[in-house]
């Protein structure tokens, strides 16, 4: 087998024809830049993930991290791997120019590590969480923590981690127990464990910088208690040189269904007497700034379950076109040859929601990609705040909506293999198990969904709601003269419509109505916004095939063209329809989840 | 934790209030039981689960078998756990009192190895396709071959399995290359590989005995030229005693996602110049001969992939009812204790839908038990007649429906117990994996949809069809007068009207339109159909649930009977009417995946 990561072809539709990637070099801070230089670094990525992170796609997998008693040992092409993520620049393929970076855009340095993610998305964990405690870091350190804790791990020298969750503190972070007190020095001593901790030990840096929420001694309680500190796996020198062993230590290794390539740990901190942790800016703020580790990581999360679903659906299509078996059921000669199972319509249904789900998914998530870079470059400022409101509208939709359909892509390339894909022989069960993380961490299905129906879609006078909205309703009417798209301008025309009278009955609902009751349907609230949001997604990539093929492409072209039309009918037809099923339920503010009572389980 | 493996009152309710197992023992077969035998029984099987089976739940899945270059070996635990399933008389609980067994009618002997399959479905495996292959040749076996070679399996000496996959061959049989050839003697000399064998080899047992499908020399080509072979690894002597090994070798063993206990073998057949092989029936009807132990594992696949669901289902929810986390969305005290998840309604939702799709698809499962009894014991030739046209309408329900929802309730289970649930701490990542086996083995979903419209709706005149919708019909008059059942009663009414007009529309389309797209959706209306007869079978729970309310029942079984009512409405609200979404596709014989270009993807 020798299946492609991801297609070429698609990742240049993505970037160059759905979206101008190549219209942001108009803008000042991308004005050196060309389609050949952001061509180059998407070659780049590519080849990096062909040479270091395929090779060993599987190995990380079944030879998991070990835990020695003290320290966790990976495999070393894992170090090999992420020194050549640093070496290549695509650690942070959006830096400037002057820290020695590339300075992408958003949308071109998220296509320029697709192919790592998309080949091996726990090894480039280590790179890509380092990455988000930088720029956290960069946003909310001082001048000194910056120089001391984000330049080594800029270089590769140190890695970075998060680190939230404690064993009687998962979604719930009011009730987290880890304490920080005040030194003499200014520092502070943190106790407390932490569990879950991605990157938490491993050889593969010099040093660990952890970001660890605590509560200092007389904080007020929940989540307004909250601070932020950098603690150390090693201190480090004035000089910079890694110095002793701070008060942190590996407790143990989780063992995990799938993204196994990366450690999964549970930290100690403090059991010889606290470990010195650096507060980082206002007591008590902590929260608020881990928001911007976990927004960025949220968005990371979906595109990675977005392409995890896309290296599946290649798989699986390849297979497909290679593995011979079966007859059409109106042939009836048994001595006619079988034919390859791409032949039978099943294997195509499969393999067609497969592409409506992860390339429905992936462009969501370079919308997103785009949004954040729009709300940082965009010529005037309210194009720059339109942007932000939006994008903290979709977080939870970026997050949410290709971690749960990732993993039915991958679940369909498994049925497509069949027997052959419940072994290891095939990667695509691994690309199920890696996929299965991502509607659990950094904010389960159930969190984000209330985090968007209780919080994102009321906040600002619903401002991102309505920015979003108005996006869809520009895309209906740009389309609705197109014979070739007017069946799908109409059916998201009737979508958008339903989204927005149940949104408008549940936000009076939630003067009128009991909160709980009202919030009880959340998740389904997540899946009807989503499922319209890429229906408009395959709209616009509908559009654009369409004016293509009005155009007069070449022979290959017409039938990639062809294929983004039938995907985005698929999800018209297939997908899209089942919001009348969820909006019913949210309208009628249906009890049956919220009346069970726990005793008639 | 101490989750039970299973609801002892769920299977009490499915039993003797749902199906009315005790009126079993009017029939003369079962006219020496009485509910106290019945009770025994299933209480047997449960201690041997807790006993055998529960202590390596998780292990079978850590330690796989090992493949020593010769042999397969599985940890001896597997052997002593198999033991005492036969020495309890669980190996075939509805043998003949003659044969020495418990002769129990199907739905009591479906119930008593619940508890086996829902603690270890791969343990198991290897009794329950011992006995699937015991039920084959006692039907189409000769006399001296039930002699030699169903009494040792019987008696738990030998084990059984059925080998029909080839490397060139899986769901394509009419392609397998495996041939036999006559000797003097009578015998055959078989030659040929086979895998995906599960049970293929271990030391379990004596001996194991091979039904094998392959195709004499000069027979007719594709499905019609098939024979069955007994195949044993040892050859057995007159006297009964195991002789020398036969020319069958074990090439490798499969690493699989999940089931990992059960071993699954690539064999080779007849390296040596020939294995030696028994003819079973006549030549050439051996496909039609396999079809018994087929159709017997079908329903077998879809029991344990309702058993699965219904085990993570309990683990989640005692997990639910002790795991404290956060506070309710009206909560805004952040001193007040956290509250155990299961007060939030999302968590109520999962459980909900755990319990709708595991106890829905068990109770169809237990149905399908009670047709197989009535198509033998039932008073009269026209009951039996009519519940085996039932049952084999019903099969490729029976074995899908189970295993597409049971990995949806298991899916959910992991998402209960969030990250813990993703580690293999935890046994529910586990029941995803062993569960996510049954979609594909034993004819995948696509197969059984194909079978289903191609050739169960209009055989015989869609006598099977007919008394299905019949059957659901009957339901709909019943409950249609009743207050608290209204509702379900005409959703279940409007259901099954627009399944029939679908099923019509296809069946005349069939005859006027290319086949190929007439079957090109078949999965959608396995679906529909499925969503249909489950929802009837929530209805028959929920009437049952309102009459035992109407009598009065005391406080514990109120809220029992309460939980009963609201997973029937979470059915039919949450997931009944998207059959309306796959009538409309399946009923404008909707040609998207049919259309789909090859080319295009």
């Amino acid at each position: 087998m020798s299946a492609p990561i991801l297609s070429d072809r698609d990742l240049e539709f993505m970037l160059y024809e759905l979206f101008d990637a190549e219209g942001m070099t108009s803008r000042e801070r991308y004005q050196d830049h060309s389609r050949e230089t952001f061509d180059a670094a998407i070659a780049t990525g590519k080849t990096v993930a062909e040479r270091y992170f395929l090779p060993i796609r599987q190995r990380v997998d079944i030879e998991q991290p070990i835990f020695d008693g003290e320290k966790a040992i990976t495999i070393p092409e894992i170090k090999t791997a992420i020194e050549a993520v640093f070496d290549s620049g695509l650690a942070n393929p959006g830096a400037s120019f002057e820290l020695g970076g590339m300075q992408l855009p958003a949308i071109v340095a998220s296509a320029s590590t697709a192919y790592l993610s998309a080949a091996g998305s726990a090894t480039l964990g280590y790179a890509s969480l380092t990455n988000a405690n930088c720029n956290l870091l960069e946003t909310y350190g001082s001048q000194e923590q910056i120089d001391k804790w984000v330049v080594p791990q800029r270089e590769g020298r140190f890695a970075g981690t998060m680190a939230l969750t404690e064993p009687g503190a998962g979604s719930g972070l009011a009730d987290l127990t880890t304490s920080a007190v005040p030194a003499d020095d200014g520092s502070y001593r943190i106790t407390g464990n932490k569990i879950y901790i991605s990157g938490g030990d491993h050889e593969i840096t010099e040093n660990i910088v952890h970001l660890v929420l605590a509560k200092i001694k007389g904080a007020p309680a929940g989540v307004h208690g909250i601070s932020l500190f950098i603690v150390p796996k090693y201190m480090v020198n004035d000089d910079g040189s890694v110095g002793e062993r701070n008060d942190v230590s590996l407790a143990g290794l989780f063992h995990k269904m799938g993204g196994r390539g990366h450690t999964s740990c549970a930290l100690s901190f403090g059991e010889k007497g606290g470990a010195v942790g650096y507060l980082v800016g206002e007591a008590h703020k902590g929260l608020h700034y881990m928001f911007h580790m976990m927004n960025e990581a949220r968005i990371m999360v979906g595109t990675s379950a977005a392409l995890t679903g896309l290296t599946g659906y290649q798989y699986s299509l390849y297979y497909a076109k290679e593995r011979p078996q079966g007859r059409l059921p109106s042939c009836k000669d048994p001595l006619s040859k079988p034919v390859n199972i791409i032949e039978h319509a099943d294997v195509r249904r499969m393999l067609l929601a497969q592409k409506a789900y992860a390339e429905g998914g992936f462009a969501l998530c370079l919308y997103g990609a785009q949004l954040a870079d729009d709300s940082h470059t965009a010529p005037t400022e309210e194009e720059r705040s339109k942007a932000y409101q939006l994008l903290d509208f979709l977080t939870p939709v970026l997050k949410s909506w290709p971690s749960e359909y990732g993993p039915r892509a991958n679940n369909l390339a498994i049925q497509v293999l069949g027997g052959h894909g419940y072994t290891s022989e095939y990667p695509v069960e691994m690309f199920y198990r890696d996929n299965r993380l991502n509607p659990i961490h950094e904010g389960t299905y159930g969190i984000q969904s209330l985090d968007l129906l209780g919080r994102k879609v009321p906040q600002n006078k619903m401002a991102g709601y309505r920015a979003c909205i108005e996006a869809m309703r520009a895309t209906v009417i740009d389309t609705a003269g197109s014979a070739e798209l007017a069946e799908f301008s109409a059916d998201l025309a009737a979508a958008i419509d339903e989204v927005d009278s149940t949104t408008m009955a549940l936000m009076t609902a939630m003067g009128t109505e009991n909160i709980d009751l009202v919030l009880a349907n959340s998740v389904k609230y997540l899946e009807m916004i989503g499922n319209v949001i890429v229906a408009w997604v395959w709209l616009r990539q509908a559009a654009v095939a369409v004016a293509a093929l009005t155009a007069g492409p070449h022979a290959q072209d017409e039938a990639f063209y062809r294929g983004k039309l039938q995907a985005a009918q698929y999800f018209f037809r297939f997908d899209l329809p089942e919001i009348y099923v969820w909006s019913k339920i949210l309208a009628t503010l249906d009890d049956t989840t919220y009346a069970m009572d726990k005793e008639w389980f």
